[in-house]
């Protein structure tokens, strides 16, 4: 079927409006018609081509919400009127032990929202800046917040569990002193999910502005990174840091911070390498620095309970499809607390 | 007491006898004849003030071995006659969260064997290239070696327990593929202790002609690190790597051998840094890059007993004290098969 979406025949040109075609609805195939989708940086350097091998035409969009309008035969775990999400992922191999463990996001078959592999025209993904999207049941994620947050869920499907996983994973929780670096679109996240898990919560930002705005996304306690003082004073204290500024900085300032044993985990890369971490202060303490990327499909699932739980949404400035250039250049300058939504309904124009 | 020691009034100058003096035994103090030395590379850039820090006259050495000469009244895991051991650890506070964890070696209060704080004469701590040491009890190993292989026993104390420590920090054992970067001091350690512990390994070296030494070591496969295309068929599948090439290297090379999870540990530290690690290389996979340094004092007597019990020690070449500064000299270039130790016997000349 032939719908519209936003997206750009190059990375020289500006996203306008186009139609592109979906498949049909395979046995194990959901369609969602979308309500909502998240605008995320890596949209913008897709679209852009500042990563090598974008594919064009590009569409981007991987903050999917929307309501299940069909379901393929096979099809047991959503029904036609469900509110359901979809991610940065809609497919992998099924059968690697990545995939059996539900880590699907560090398959080597992963499928990318858009940019990734596929049989459907034109040969390669196209993303959530469109009216619909058709998706393997294995990738639909459940939504169970109430229905007017919906717009806010959107980012929680990227964003949100890019932050989730880790704090997870490195155990964020009740006792432990956890630090998230940069308050962007990720950050803000961060920080609502540390706080939410109980973790005593440090932000870390370069700009005193946000200082308010940082305790009240559930920071305990802000620390401006520029103002070497306040970050001496925190030295040697925290279990987990969660470095979320792709942009190049002095990954060292913050492995200091680190106890005995603790972990800074980058889930943003920069374009230029970080200035090379000096490999003292990972022996003296022996502390890592780690990497983690999304996160999978069961985790992303129990993400969207927990926020759903404890009433943890993303905040959002919503925009019609005609303004995703406008928001671009703000993402860029940072003008954005904290993620854009577009709202796909206005799409028609 | 007075006694003789190698040492250097100053780093532009060559180790050579002198006399130091040794505080009398206190009441939790044993007092150890040294029998033999290790020569660590630690030692050298110490002595020739490579590191920041340097207090002269310095008498290096951390790898020591000999027997007990006499014990404080409060001393009772020692007696006289006992074949003990001392590494790179002569105090700590004994009182924080790390020493309470027998993890002396991250206490800040740890005080090295040699240039660390010290209330006896010249003020700073000397080393085990001296007749004599002065040691607390609770710093104080028990070597359950066979006698004649003392000498052999002497690298335990620091190479030993530097690669055994994050070897099993990060589970190696049984069903884990292990790598060890750089067939040296620690390397031959590494790769025998990975070995015994029941790991795959796999050595990595870039000299061809080390291939036949690392088999024997202990190494399941030898991979030379310059061919690409051996590289590159070990790709995403160690579950730990322990690097100890401190000389700067592409980190990027390894970290891609890693699978999902992976760590790479440093027990290395370079003078100038190793290029800056692709942050991709860590968030693609959740990998991580570490650091340890040696290991506490309960860890390393854990080691002394694994490697008796497995009848491991260190290759070792014998020198004369008079020899140090040639075995200096071929250290740097490498002509070591693997360890330097000096024979204390023949200091008085």
């Amino acid at each position: 079927m032939t719908i519209l979406a936003y997206g750009t025949p190059a990375g020289d040109q500006p996203l306008d409006r186009m139609e592109i075609t979906r498949r049909e609805v395979g046995a194990h195939d959901v369609r969602i018609e979308i309500i909502y989708c998240g605008i995320c940086h890596s949209d913008l350097h897709q679209a852009r081509g500042e990563w090598a091998g974008t594919l064009y035409p590009c569409v981007p969009g991987h903050e999917i919400v929307g309501r299940v309008a069909e379901v393929g035969a096979h099809v047991t775990s959503h029904k036609v009127g469900d509110l359901v999400g979809v991610g940065c992922i809609v497919d992998s191999c099924q059968h690697c032990a990545e995939c059996a463990d539900g880590l699907e996001n560090f398959c080597d078959g992963m499928v990318g929202t858009y940019n990734g592999p596929s049989a459907d025209a034109p040969g390669h993904t196209l993303g959530g800046y469109s009216q619909s999207v058709v998706v393997h049941d294995r990738y639909v994620l459940k939504i169970t917040h109430p229905e007017d947050q919906l717009a806010a869920v959107a980012p929680l499907l990227c964003a949100g569990i890019t932050t989730y996983s880790p704090l997870r994973h490195w155990g964020a929780g009740p006792g432990k002193k956890v630090g998230v670096v940069g308050i962007g679109g990720l950050g803000h996240m961060g920080l609502k999910l540390a706080h939410a898990m109980g973790a005593h919560v440090v932000a870390f930002t370069t700009s005193e502005s946000k200082r308010e705005d940082a305790l009240k996304l559930g920071a305990d306690e802000v620390v401006v990174s520029r103002n070497a003082d306040e970050m001496a004073a925190h030295a040697k204290s925290f279990d987990f840091i969660l470095n979320t500024v792709a942009a190049p900085h002095d990954l060292d300032a913050f492995l200091a911070l680190l106890k005995r044993d603790g972990t800074m985990t980058l889930v943003g890369a920069p374009a230029t390498p970080h200035p090379s971490p000096n490999a003292f202060n990972l022996i003296m303490k022996r502390r890592a620095i780690a990497g983690s990327m999304i996160g999978g499909i069961p985790e992303t699932q129990e993400m969207l309970d927990f926020c759903a739980q404890h009433g943890i949404t993303s905040d959002i400035e919503m925009i019609r499809p005609d303004e995703i250039e406008d928001a671009y250049a703000r993402m860029l300058k940072g003008e954005v607390k904290y993620r854009f939504v577009m709202d796909i309904g206005q799409m028609a124009g």
